[in-house]
């Protein structure tokens, strides 16, 4: 993986592209959530055509459950199975173990925890996350770390940072033993952890830069804490980590957290968001927030939303797309994911645009109150 | 509307062109079921770009409920409201409304029923029902008719004929005393009925045949009786149909009993078996019925079908399509129902080449096996 920082601008926000095997990415970029190899509910030609994604995120946890390795492996790796063959990056099993799963104890090992499908007892160390994740095959993988509660207390919160950096070298380790599946490169993030204590994330910035990975992440934020507190947080880590690596903030977030942590020098962003809420009749549009359950759409013939270049955005009216959730109708899960994913990525490619111009910090201010109105 | 008989194979068969104001329809034709404006899980862009569809349904029942005529109206009409601009066929609300409402009552005026949403009381007369449908503005429109179970006594089957036959007069009367509303044309199709009583069989086709319509439909199969006894009805109602006009077996069915009907004489079908069995997992392909949630094609990497033209067909696995399945993703329901409405619309595509190089008789005895066969 190779990153190219092609600019700062004034106020902080960076513009780059990062090349991997399977394509390059411009960044800042938006990730779909794919969790079980699929985002849910549209195709992969629509991410490619219609959301124009450019990499796409899998769960190890669920992947390693359903399909399983066993299928993963035959089939060549998830590029193959799913038929997507631009970047992937999967996340490392870590949150959703502790989000998900059941009856989980963590030890110096690992976690030991029960599947949420079946019962089943797994056992989840660095060393066999990096193989699953090389079975999987993902372009960009993570580092297995624990993730702490919001709130967290002190004494908590810096035994588990401490955990995830000696399981850190325990990945980094393993990964220097094995060798790629199927041929392309796997790049380790390593990720920054301390809840909200600013010098338990100075230390795990400074621990996690020192291991000098080719990309570094952000986690443990937008996990209920405030939005102050997120932005405090992911500011002073982004000051400390190295500028020609790209930065990933895991999990976050609506669209206005998404300018900010741009501003503060996030390059990557992934979220259930955009799907997740779509699917509930929620949808993000540069003119504002729209609930389309409510009745004052039901005789509106404009297009979801003109400014975004979908498809889906543009050929649906709201009307049209409230009657199909109304009535209950699958389709409007499909339009409304696709649109709001659409939303996402027209929205970083727009805030790429500003950065290149270096008008970055202005158009944000500007854009935020217009993106938190509700319709 | 306009029907060009091309030509008639020696096994009975027929291929033709049926053209309307929103374009033409070459038969025999599968029409996909897009109930309240939707086919459902499938996006109108995939309806025309992968399953080439050349016409859909809409029931007249569920759009009366939902959106409702002021909406519909409001929207300029059911093409304009969903965005699909290729022809139109709206039944008449007979079928729905003895199989979904609630205590229905039948009189000469009319059917007064409760809505199966939220138990409200409605009235749907011949008169109504083609205004209702004047409003939802689809190309080919049905007559109000009732449509009995299976088994029907005798006296009830020959009874509720006559009422359907009067009915008709009442409908014919009534789009002759009104104007289409969006300013294109709109055809009716009258209804031949008569349960499995070949001498009310013959009477309502002759009836029917009688009015002159320019196309006719057979409503009251497949519903419950052998599939010998609803080729004989429908074998014997074809050969009183006028040749000159399209006829289109309301509600039929699986993709043989297509087949077999074909070389009796039909032009038109629909059903919701394909998408409605696809939701449940069971593809109809080229080789045969597949029940993608066995195990058996858990580590199947080869594509759904390889033989029908639809990107669904081929760039999905047999092995990603069940994981899909088996791991409750939407994308399942998606891709299971292009696929099978493709093969579907390829069926009849097929069916017509065969016709017209005259070898469909043979070709039909052949496959016909062939698609029965448990993969």
């Amino acid at each position: 993986m190779k990153f190219e920082l092609h600019t700062t601008d004034p106020s902080g926000a960076r513009a780059g592209t990062i090349t991997t095997d399977h394509g390059t990415i411009q960044t800042p970029i938006f990730m779909p959530v794919g969790t079980v190899g699929s985002v849910k509910a549209v195709t992969q030609e629509q991410l490619r055509q219609d959301v124009k994604a450019q990499i796409i995120l899998g769960n190890t946890y669920h992947l390693y459950l359903r399909p399983g390795m066993d299928v993963l492996r035959e089939a060549g790796g998830l590029h193959k199975f799913n038929g997507w063959e631009r970047p992937i990056l999967t996340d490392s099993g870590g949150y959703q173990v502790f989000s998900l799963a059941a009856n989980r104890k963590i030890k110096e090992e690992g976690v030991v925890f029960q599947s949420h499908i079946d019962g089943s007892r797994h056992l989840f160390t660095p060393e066999n996350v990096m193989d699953i994740q090389r079975t999987i095959g993902a372009d960009i993988i993570m580092a297995f770390d624990e993730c702490p509660p919001y709130p967290s207390e002190y004494k908590y919160a810096k035994r588990s940072m401490e955990l995830t950096h000696r399981w850190l070298d325990r990945c980094i380790r393993r990964l220097g033993e094995t060798e790629p599946v199927y041929g392309h490169a796997q790049t380790l993030f390593p990720i920054v952890q301390g809840s909200t204590y600013k010098d338990l994330r100075k230390a795990s910035a400074e621990a996690i830069a020192s291991r000098n990975c080719d990309g570094n992440a952000i986690g443990g934020l937008s996990v209920g804490e405030p939005e102050a507190e997120m932005y405090d947080m992911c500011g002073l880590v982004t000051e400390l980590l190295p500028k020609e690596k790209p930065r990933y903030l895991m999990g976050v977030g609506t669209p206005w957290n998404i300018l900010q942590n741009i501003e503060l020098g996030v390059d990557m962003f992934d979220c259930v968001m955009p799907t997740r809420n779509g699917r509930n009749g929620m949808l993000f549009t540069w003119q504002g927030v729209i609930n389309i359950r409510n009745k004052k759409w039901a005789t509106d013939f404009s297009p979801i939303d003109p400014q975004t270049p979908s498809f889906a955005s543009q050929q649906y009216t709201r009307a049209y797309l409230r009657h199909l959730f109304v009535a209950g109708e699958f389709l409007a899960l499909t339009l409304a994911s696709i649109h709001n994913l659409a939303f996402y990525l027209d929205l970083v490619r727009e805030a790429r645009e500003q950065i290149l111009q270096g008008t970055y910090g202005a158009w944000k201010s500007k854009m935020i109150p217009q993106l938190q109105t509700r319709l």
